[in-house]
């Protein structure tokens, strides 16, 4: 097999930093060291975190990127070589593998001993702390890449190993369970179309989309049970209460990131319901707007933050995807277009989810 | 028994609601009604919810308190006579009971079906929606009284029924395990002093209470391992990191109605933690001006409101408080000085608990 | 409405407990006590537990059944009266309700007060403790009766009043979430075919039905993914072990009476998995065979028993059928027809279930 | 750091494997390979899992025990120097750390991404599948090794992480909450003597210890609420029942190898309650002799079995044992007394555990 690996091979790196600008590269072969593996990508989705990364527009990360970083972070390839320490691992060589938004994590510090992988103090951020999977090759660590199906297209896991999982996790940290009302605000969007048909045909949910008119379609066709248009509604938590027989949702996910989607979350609860925060409003830090201790209080209700999930949650959303019941709308693109991907999600053009192919 | 049932008893009724001023009068002895029990209450504890609903100025109840009311939700006393079908009720004739703060819910609705008596959409307050415990015979619901263990002197047994059911319950609903850290704010309050006992001593839960310095003695003769003056304290979030490994506390129980005490709290929770709302603050409503969905992303927190205890909750505080794990400060008085008493906690010169004697 | 209650009504009695056989005779019309109500039945299930009173073949039951016994536990007729102290009620005049297995609960003995409905100390069972409700009129517990949805016919939710509701709590508390293997054992009862149908298409489970061959069909039609005949297969476990990539299922469920399907049921368990035991295997007390110590530490597994699910579970049931998810096969029969349908019962001969018309 | 380690060191080897025997010999100091580092052992635990990998009695292991093992799995020393790949590790070179029964799980198998470390297709245990830690030095896994809290003496720390973790994850997956009453059956004994201060002192719970009476004051001592001696009561399920006011206990844990605890301990149960099966029975598979199906539906009731706890855990158990809640019995020996060890433990007296001086 190491025969068959190149000594060059083609990257795309973000050669502005700041701007929507990258380039394809040459570059050197990398080894996979202790506990990593090398891996030929064939794919990488193409996510807005990216261009987020590329522009430095992401106030919350703790650096401005470098000149030369390989982006992106939802990469499907096979396991070409392995590192040391890796031979009793689970990965073999010929495994194909997916890379997630954390590449890595310690495993060993506070919060990966808990359960919160999203909140490892060592974490690697993939196509920002680690070169990312906009590239040919990369080597990812061992123990943290998830195994894609047989029966999942590596195009088609793409997607799932970002928006997929986390709205996975989202869904099970709401603690609905089948048979009850979940909101999705936002739920005609990458995140959103996911999440409803995870809720409804995943988890026997029942959901009411809300978003823009124009997204009815996709939402109902997602398996919506209901789909209100909060541009055209004049009382949305009065439309949630009557669909929910006079007492509201059971949880709320905010898959946007509009400060005023957590605002009118809150009100569309019922007592006992759980807001589950999820998307990342821009700009200065704003207390959701209706966290009132009172009625929180009165109400018993929860609001929870929930960051990326875990490994097995990564297995448990790719079988969804492997089953048929889950699937992105996406189209592919190749490695010299991306900057061009990378414009058309500035001005707001881009429709659904572009997947780069990288061979 | 019934035979030695009076014809009339003294009751302590809000004579001019809105004003602080209680007056003792004589009542006709009632039936209890179906589902009831009649019970001679030897005493009660006088709480500060007491006082807002006499002073008409807790903006959060439906309607104005109606002169004649008779207040009171922390009642104990025996059992003297049962209304029709009870017979199969586990309340006999001769059993001493105590009413806690909601006198009875409907046991049918949607909240109480899935276990939020605080939410019961048919709820009675004692001392609001039915005539209260300040007064030496009360009607109460057979199925919602509390048997007093007989190793718990009454006059101890009151103020459990109310502050100490409420903390255990909002303890129970932090997640927090044993051995792991929480922080009482407001820890040497009414609510504070039984959640740190019960914490420290009851649950084996590491407390760190925090509050006025004045509070010192009270919380950490009550259990607390660490005890903050956030008066003084230059920086109270970096003193409980450092308490904690640098890390935070699991849970923060916000028991002051201070706004300023949501905001503070969050900053004291590590990643996974749980802020548990118990205090009401008075006034116009405001959010938590910490609840910052970026933030419990990240650190994938949570916010939780706790209303009222349940039933097995009650029973469970009350054992804890037989078995002397936890005890009010508190002084006795007579039914002619509960306007005395309350013209006390105007001034704020109350010190602990007060429990009318009525017989 | 009082005009229209007649002051005789007909009821199925079992004249000669032990034996098969049942009377319809004419019986004064009951008084509603306290917190009663009178519900004008038109429906009752007839369930093999049933068979069980009335021929004394129950063993657990603490007492024969006395002659002149109306059983039935599976009714569902309209509101007509209410008794003293119901007038707060959630259940009105007019208001279609179903009676199930247990009719009445205290509501405060320990049992009660932590969730356990089924275990209840003063629990009426429908039809032994109390006359059932193979009768036109019944005098039940307000706060016990259940709701039925608008869009559900009476007829339909008869059956899903026993077990409809007994499998959703065993589901439940089964705790596999979706996407989840579970196995069904007797997945063609009249607890396999419900509990298919719930788990497949209700709550997102993935279904290994195993029963004899001649339910295939049924099975396949409720939702399985997959069936086997155990019958047929020479190595039940090593089919399941197959079906679910080598690891056994996350949950089974033993919905039949046999000790072989507890013993066999430990072995279609992974590491972790959960046994939920519900059918009551009759004659002398046998442990279930496979369940070691050894094992079930190496593997970390869990063995849980479910009684009867409590009232939430009964409406989130009724919930399911009333949209269609859940279906019972049954045909319909006249009250003088009961002891022809019991013969059948008997010789085991009864397709599906029988639903009485009682009007 | 490096130049201090020595070529060589002193290790005990089980010379003869199926007799009780062991021999102090040279060994070559290891290399740690990848994601490994090199330990500087002090002290080790002698655990009776120990002599039955000495003496090939445990039946469960998957083969016979190798001339030249060194045994061993309750090891403290110093790290000394790291393999490739740890240098993010948050283990460094001078960190006390310990080893387990487990030394080292994959993390990446489905048990151990669904948290069941104890299950790990492809966990090492100490002193069997790797050489142990009645040595000198040995190589561990980085991410798997423990830190030692520094209040805590490295001879206290030894026994903690076997007995200590293993009953502390018991008694969390036993699901009793502090307050309620949980009974151990072998409380006397090296698991149960732990069991009680953790339980006890540690999180609140109400202890009823089972053991022979020669164990009393062990068992009191260490903070149970009552004892019971087995084999003098002539009705131990009538006796904790009156304990428990006619209930039976939350939670019952069988810490003693013997096929009649497991029995007993079911009869000990209160509705709902949950046994825990940590002790291995020796010898033939046989059933729980009263997991009766009819039972435990009636009672709803639970059986569990716990593997050992993960490193979470046992962070948690150091840290409750550095803050004197609990504290093992022990004496210290040095390396050449071990077979003389081994030996008083067949005769069967040896009074509390033993810990190796290993320098």
């Amino acid at each position: 097999m190491a025969d068959s690996i190149p000594k060059k091979y083609k990257a795309c790196i973000y050669d502005e930093p700041g701007k929507v600008s990258t380039k394809v590269v040459e570059l050197d072969m990398p080894e996979p060291g202790p506990g990593e593996v090398l891996i030929n990508l064939t794919h990488s989705g193409v996510c807005h975190s990216d261009f987020g990364i590329m522009t430095n527009s992401w106030k919350a990360l703790p650096h401005p990127t470098s000149a030369g970083q390989v982006g992106g972070h939802e990469g499907v390839g096979t396991v070409v070589s392995l590192g040391p320490g890796t031979e009793n691992s689970t990965v073999k060589v010929g495994d194909r593998v997916g890379i997630k938004w954390i590449a890595a994590i310690c495993g060993a510090c506070p919060a990966c001993l808990t359960g919160h992988d999203g909140v490892c103090f060592n974490q690697k951020v993939s196509g920002y702390y680690t070169p990312g999977t906009f590239q040919q090759y990369v080597v990812s660590a061992a123990d943290y890449v998830t195994k894609i199906p047989e029966a999942l297209g590596s195009a088609e896991a793409a997607p799932m190993l970002c928006a997929g999982v986390t709205v996975y996790s989202a869904l099970r940290k709401s603690n609905a369970k089948s048979g009850e009302w979940v909101v999705l605000l936002g739920a005609g969007g990458g995140l959103g179309h996911l999440a409803t048909q995870l809720a409804s045909r995943g988890m026997g949910l029942r959901v009411i989309g809300i978003d823009a008119g124009s997204k009815k379609d996709l939402v109902m066709e997602s398996g919506a049970e209901h789909f209100i248009d909060h541009t055209a509604s004049k009382d949305v938590a009065g439309d949630v209460n009557a669909l929910t027989g006079g007492l509201g949702a059971h949880a709320v996910l905010v898959l946007t990131a509009a400060n005023g989607a957590y605002a009118s979350g809150m009100t569309l609860l019922r007592f006992g319901g759980t807001l589950v925060c999820v998307g990342l409003p821009e700009g200065e830090l704003k207390p959701i707007a209706t966290a009132f201790p009172q009625v929180m209080v009165a109400k018993e209700q929860k609001i929870v933050g929930v960051a990326v999930g875990n490994r097995q949650e990564a297995l448990e959303t790719l079988d969804y995807a492997a089953r048929g019941i889950i699937k992105t709308h996406f189209r592919t693109a190749k490695m010299d277009e991306l900057t061009s991907v990378f414009g058309e999600m500035e001005r707001g053009e881009l429709k659904g989810r572009v997947v780069l192919e990288l061979q």
